[in-house]
């Protein structure tokens, strides 16, 4: 295997792949630190509000070198940035910093990743993408004011089915399929793990809006919230061209939620988030819409509906990884 | 993520995984070299009768910080051991070796690799599993012989799943069962990309013996050879009560092979190494002599028979990875 720098920049983008749609609205982004050749840190965005990739790789990288510092206590973005800035010693000098996503370059809620950067200097920047996100752009051109050793474009390809869903939400709106289902295709009765529960909670946590058909409302009878992870229950859109429901249907009974009952699917373009579950039957209907499936594969072969086998769909792989014991694909529609 | 030794020994892993049951009657191996917490090199065995995943791993190793040394144009296992041996100039003395496996330390079709790792004299070896076969093992004797700081079973679970096909075969049968599918399970038609069938057709080349139903037989008249990439084409046992077949099924007619017309499955037992293919309705009687299936997906929606729907079994994904556009899961069976 070639250790290049796509070696090093392969590592920060499947960091970043673990907490796809997590940071939204902020795009999914992974850091890695070298220092002399030696790996020192490999770090993501993990939620918007927290840290960046980049000062949590910078944090991480220090840390592995000056274990016991004080470093170690600073949580919030705002104090590992002065932190850095006082007491960096040119710790990162020698140091290359892979990175997917061009360092953001305005005050937000943190300050600015490229500000830091270029105080700490280090010896080389490698970058995936450009942001293509006009108010946060220009970091390249902060760090080439001192002179920075920049590479641009190292997998790209890769760094952009990454940005996808973030240059979405970002311009318009963001659909996902949420589907589960067992190795074979069967979607009957519990397919999930727990674990595979928690993640489809965390993201109803996330999203703007929950698309759901009519049919497996009436049927379901579901709740659809994020209890699990004690987290916001999403507004819901029931699509169904027969208005009327039982109210007692416990989904209609969670507090601070918004319920739309229509079969107008450009009511979808009023969100930047939004998620599908069971509605297999509209999967023709939707297949223009959807960006990615993001289907949870559970291994095991059982009998049961294949929900599926009346559609034509072609994908690619954008990403796969484990939820526990089960496979996370992330596939984009190709055809 | 924690970068600790068992970061540094899942990319030997992974590594080995890519030559999984293609280094038969070997076991897939991989090694990966760090100096002062560089990686310089990240390889495996790739085929009986070439260099070993240390052999591999110490020559790219002593490349990268060597470019041009004529150390890069020594092929055979034996002159990389010779040259290694003579010109090493302690270039090892602070590396550290993550093998998957005990080095051998038994003088096969190639050197030792515990012997030349003696003389190297890395400043430690982390070893994953030791090796089961007795005639190879004593590798981590003959490296305390000379003090080598030896790290055991650091992610040994992992290594287990890589070395279990080899110690099935090695001490009776390893029988596989190789399938395509589209993500829902689909088996019709023309399901897997040409990458994937060169890979069959590989996977073909290796194997003692290809287990296929009378029915398939029957119905498709298949070839059953390893033409895409020109290999030796397996012994064929044909599942079949009825033993009458039209010899004019290709499968019949090619060269040096050995067909047996028979439904005693017990007769598996006289080979190492058998994959079975297309035979889904007799998966159930077979179940419980697969260790693995080895699934190849294609990342598509088609419509079409789901060939697994009448079976009920649980699976643990051992690994996966890609062949070109498509997944392939190596499962092992856990119910
Ligand atoms: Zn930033
Ligand atoms: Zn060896």
């Amino acid at each position: 295997m070639v250790i290049d720098d796509k070696f090093y920049m392969k590592l920060a983008i499947d960091e970043a792949w673990k907490y796809q749609l997590l940071t939204y609205p902020n795009p999914a982004v992974g850091c890695v630190v070298v220092k002399n050749g030696e790996i020192l840190a490999i770090e993501a965005h993990k939620e918007a509000g927290m840290s960046h990739a980049e000062v949590n790789a910078l944090k991480a990288a220090y840390l592995k070198k000056h274990a016991n510092d004080t470093l170690k206590i600073k949580k919030s973005s705002r104090e590992i940035h002065e932190y850095l800035l006082k007491n960096h010693n040119n710790f990162f000098n020698d140091c290359e910093i892979y990175v997917t996503l061009e360092p953001c370059n305005h005050i937000g809620k943190t300050p600015s990743c490229a500000n830091l950067l270029k105080e700490l200097k280090p010896k080389r920047v490698i970058i995936a993408h450009e942001d293509t996100n006009k108010q946060a752009s220009g970091g390249i051109q902060t760090l080439e004011s001192v002179n920075i050793d920049i590479t641009l474009d190292c997998m790209k390809k890769e760094a952009y089915d990454l940005l996808y869903p973030f240059i979405k939400w970002n311009s318009g709106t963001f659909v996902f399929y949420k589907m589960a289902q067992t190795l074979n295709g069967s979607i009957d009765g519990k397919v999930s793990s727990t674990m595979a529960q928690l993640y489809v909670h965390t993201l109803r946590d996330k999203i703007d809006l929950m698309l759901i058909g009519g049919n497996t409302v009436r049927t379901d009878k579901p709740t659809l919230d994020a209890r699990y992870i004690a987290g916001r229950a999403p507004n819901v859109m029931i699509y169904s061209k027969n208005k009327i429901f039982d109210n007692n249907i416990p989904l209609f009974k969670v507090p601070n939620r918004e319920v739309i009952i229509s079969d107008d699917l450009f009511k979808l373009l009023d969100y930047k988030f939004v998620m599908v579950e069971g509605i297999y039957n509209l999967m023709d209907a939707l297949k223009e819409r959807i960006d990615y499936i993001v289907l949870l594969v559970s291994p095991k072969i059982r009998k049961g509906v294949n929900a599926l086998n009346e559609i034509d769909m072609d994908f690619k792989i954008v990403h796969e990884n484990y939820i526990g014991e089960e496979k996370i694909l992330f596939l984009k529609r190709t055809k």
